[in-house]
């Protein structure tokens, strides 16, 4: 059991997570009355400088005590940390947990003096929606000419010439049709992976970024889905490529023929290809943009009726922005442009709807792209979705995941899984952490179903972490009724609607449960996280807000365990979700994977 | 014993530290032949995403092997690991060592396309003098109004209303006439404290950055101890304040007498205190230097005639700038300028003269500090002198160090000292930790030989290790004859050059020889760092060039130890300094803190 001094960046520690700078706020520390020390001091930056004030004893509990210290906060950016003393000896607390001896500032605390990031998202579980494989409506389709047309219960081929182009014929009808298998599921957000014309079947070679593709049914299908949505509380996000465009957009047909023309600079030439031109890791599809066009700023994010503006309009409807290899965009060799374009379009998203999500995927992310000005978050690859697929695994044939590391995933324990987690939030502040989106799978990855092996018991433990750890939960349609898939394009099968003999309805049923629970629990939404037990198979953490505490356990084999929740002085009041208990004591014994969530005091 | 796989950014195993983007440079990893795995891949960023690529075995060894890659350097910054891959596991290899889970980038390797860092410090061992207290010619002076006269064998004060301004007399004709006394030493770089005409005895509040202070002898004094160091072929930094100037400085009389002129602009302006300007942390002498002002960035390093660039030149022969609070420069408030400034003063010297070393005072290092960009080094307090502090002292009165923590320092293992020394130096490309300074103390400080309680032995240990570590030693005058002080003001003693009975004369010889090993072993100047044994209270590490192996042993104590260095595969062949050995086994058994360094074969 881990009882140790903690903080973190939620409500319960921190007074004022978006303070005005000048202002001065409250900080908190939570005490085990059993951690030995004789003061507490907090260290923080001021103008680049450490400096040091005393935490005082706010409140003398039973078990544990609040120690507190008020600051100001000086700059845009602060880090900060506490340290613990007694005779011979300090620990310092940082994001990363107790230290011993000194370490850098990287892992320290961070608070940004900015407005708060959207609230909205904190309640909001997603769904992800591949428009091309969710559900065809039964409006006639011209086949482009690209396209390779499979009947809806095929299985993807995935890996062979026609990769790609496969072409099911799921539109945005379909999606509407729809809407009350997602109202049952209970999700209050759809992620589109893009819905703009292109010559593929997953879209992320736009040519156009004016327009839903007509072969979805166009901007009328969309806005009458969105305008479906909003009656049901249902957000729509939309999925950006500002790293590349399609070879088909008018653009690059304008820059080919004119050499003078402002589409010229949109992209970096290259004569030693026969293309012409430098595409994403030399795809002649995908044309790289090159943002030292002031021109391409203006028309991508800076001006008036830019496409990241435009789309975010009444009118338009999207609640946010996915951007597509976020971690490459304004990158390429000499070229680093990626800060400048990030900001740019941070910047253009708040002039226009502050509300408004960003999220950016990043096959790895930066500190520096996280750190308050940049995206509000990024999709949790690397501090969610690969410790959890590393430790819950059980199919060695899956990949290294999704980034495409040529090995096999390797087994981890708890505490290797929860040390991965730490290594990733701690580099960034907490509203970055709680404003990132965390996934099991997506469509670039195998899915979860078949990385656990057909193992329904396992697969709803990673449902059960997903839905109550901190970030914006986003479930790949069809993971709530078990699809499997072993890599990216095998996982992009069309839902099953015809097939009802292959859902797992029990599996729906209690995802459904987890959904409802993760939308409406205070805990979960705005609380904080602290591990209390960390096992080679079985995780207990606590997410606590100002209103509740929510404990959640998961493991990922069956268990014996008896955890006595006295030393934390907390007592189960009420199950939410999977194993029953009551009072200070919870007993598990179970021969499968298995979840429990409760209430306590 | 540490026997696992290794790389650093040193020769051995980068076959070009500062390539052009688009060339294909090796890279290497020295494994034990005990270590299993079965496939070791780099993954390394291009354009901001992960690739990984085989290494291949080139070259076995009987218990060593070495493993390589080549790899294209695609950006200015680059961050790889290695990975090693067994049945369900896999191993990362960064720069803080190997990690059986996800880690976060920051600690990546790095490396940066751009051209080397000076190459003389390498081999080049500073010694700091503060003109007050290092030796004071015959030359009469005029005491000035704000100065508080002291005779040369008294001890400062240092805690009284005097601080400060306490005057001793020391003089730059002082510090040449004791030239004999640096050449006897072996030093080959000075780095002053400011010789800036000033209003006090530290000169950190200049009143010109023009001229050397006509109290120390002016610019003839200055050129003439440059021409005659440079003769002994020592180089002669000076310290520049480019976070504030002084109160004395013509600029803030004309920005106070005139609100239209552009000196105006160069400072913060303050109704609400007395002085009218904001001065760093207040003090009215120190008025803050405001970079907004595009006028004062030309003044202080843009112009062709700007300080940074002047002092540079051969008619004023400085080798390179400290810079004077680093970390806070450009900061204030909702003003962050710093990295720009940072930025600025870099490129005005690589501009005039690549050569010379741009090494800033940090009382924390950031890692955007020394990215590349910006510092060639910081002075090293947070990697090197604060955990070597924290291992080797034995006086409990001596507080937590220079960064004015309110606190006692802890008596910590070698391990925790080398976990804290990695999860530094970790954080930036090898030659930032190569170009920064290494010190035991410094005029802001206690001196070492207090903070050892007076035990020789002991301090004769941390000079070993000063003088071995990666980095550029600076040892603060009088150290090398055991001057003690308990405090910063408390240790600016001046030279007692009258008392040789207060000169520790044992350890003048022993840090003269460790002086001559550090300057000319090519192991210490170019070779990697690998730790090969980390106890309690003694380190074994390994400096490895192409040309030759340093090997060394620092205890803490008296230690009993037999170290066996066959299954490193390594043998004694001659002693350097200290502790005798020969042959594969060292055998170590002393009543006192002790030091070997030896080649090995």
């Amino acid at each position: 059991m881990n009882h140790l001094p903690h903080h973190d960046g939620s409500e319960l520690y921190v007074s004022d997570s978006a303070p005005r700078i000048g202002k001065k706020i409250a900080l908190r520390v939570l005490v085990p009355n059993t951690y030995e020390f004789s003061k507490a001091f907090i260290r923080i930056y001021e103008d680049g400088e450490p400096r040091s004030y005393e935490l005082k004893l706010e409140k003398q509990g039973t078990v544990e005590s609040w120690w507190k210290v008020k600051v100001e906060i000086v700059n845009l950016k602060t880090s900060y940390r506490f340290v613990f003393i007694s005779e011979s000896k300090y620990e310092w607390l940082n994001a990363r947990g107790l230290s011993d001896h000194d370490v850098h500032t990287n892992d320290d605390f961070k608070i940004v003096a900015l407005p708060e990031y959207p609230r909205w998202i904190r309640s909001s579980v997603f769904y992800q929606i591949f428009p091309d494989r969710f559900a065809k409506s039964d409006i006639e389709k011209v086949i482009p000419d690209w396209a390779h047309p499979r009947d809806w219960d095929d299985a993807p081929r995935g890996r062979d010439t026609t990769t790609g182009v496969e072409f099911f014929g799921g539109d945005l009808k379909g999606v509407e049709e729809h809407l009350d298998h997602l109202k049952s599921l209970g999700i209050n957000g759809i992620y589109f992976t893009p819905f703009f014309p292109a010559r593929s079947n997953h879209r992320y070679d736009a040519s156009s970024f004016d327009h839903a593709d007509p072969l979805l049914g166009g901007n009328e299908a969309l806005f009458s889905l969105v305008k479906k949505a909003r009656k049901s509380k249902i957000s729509v996000m939309g999925d950006l490529t500002s790293n590349h465009c399609g070879a088909g957009h008018p653009w690059l047909a304008k820059a080919k023929k004119d050499k003078n023309s402002k589409e010229r600079g949109y992209f970096y030439w290259d004569r030693s290809v026969k293309h012409g031109y430098v595409g994403w890791w030399g795809h002649a599809s995908l044309p790289k943009l090159n943002f030292n066009s002031k021109a391409l700023r203006k028309e991508m994010y800076e001006g008036k009726n830019s496409i990241v503006r435009k789309w975010l309009s009444p009118k338009f409807g999207m609640a946010g922005w996915r951007i597509d290899v976020g971690n490459m965009t304004g990158r390429l060799g000499k070229d680093d442009l990626h800060d400048e374009v990030m900001h740019g379009i941070r910047k253009a998203m708040d002039e226009t709807n502050p509300n408004a999500w960003l999220v950016a995927e990043n096959g790895d992310f930066f500190a520096s792209d996280l750190d308050g000005l940049g995206w509000h978050g990024a999709m949790n690859y690397q501090g969610f979705m690969r410790p959890l697929w590393n430790w819950i695994n059980q199919n060695s044939e899956i990949g290294g995941g999704f980034q495409g590391l040529p090995f096999a995933m390797p087994r981890i324990t708890g505490s290797q899984m929860v040390e991965s987690m730490k290594s990733f939030t701690a580099s960034v502040p907490w509203r970055s952490l709680v404003s990132s989106m965390v996934l099991l799978d997506s469509h670039d990855t195998a899915r979860m179903r078949t990385v656990v092996n057909g193992d329904s018991n396992r697969h709803l433990s990673a449902m059960a972490l997903l839905l109550t750890y901190p970030g914006v939960p986003s479930i790949y349609a069809g993971d709530e009724i078990g699809l499997e898939g072993a890599w990216g394009e095998d996982g992009r099968r069309p839902m099953p609607w015809g097939k009802k003999e292959l859902w797992d309805n029990d599996f729906f049923a209690s995802v459904s449960a987890l959904v409802a629970i993760r939308k409406t629990r205070h805990g979960l939404a705005e609380g904080g996280l602290r591990w209390l037990a960390v096992e080679d198979d079985y995780i207990l953490f606590i997410r606590e807000s100002k209103r509740e505490k929510v404990l959640v356990f998961i493991s990922r084999t069956g268990v014996k365990a008896s955890i006595d929740l006295a030393p934390f002085g907390l007592a189960v009041e009420r199950t939410l979700f999977g194993q029953q208990a009551v009072g200070k004591s919870i007993s598990i014994s179970t021969a499968e994977a298995t979840q429990g969530i409760w209430i306590v005091k």
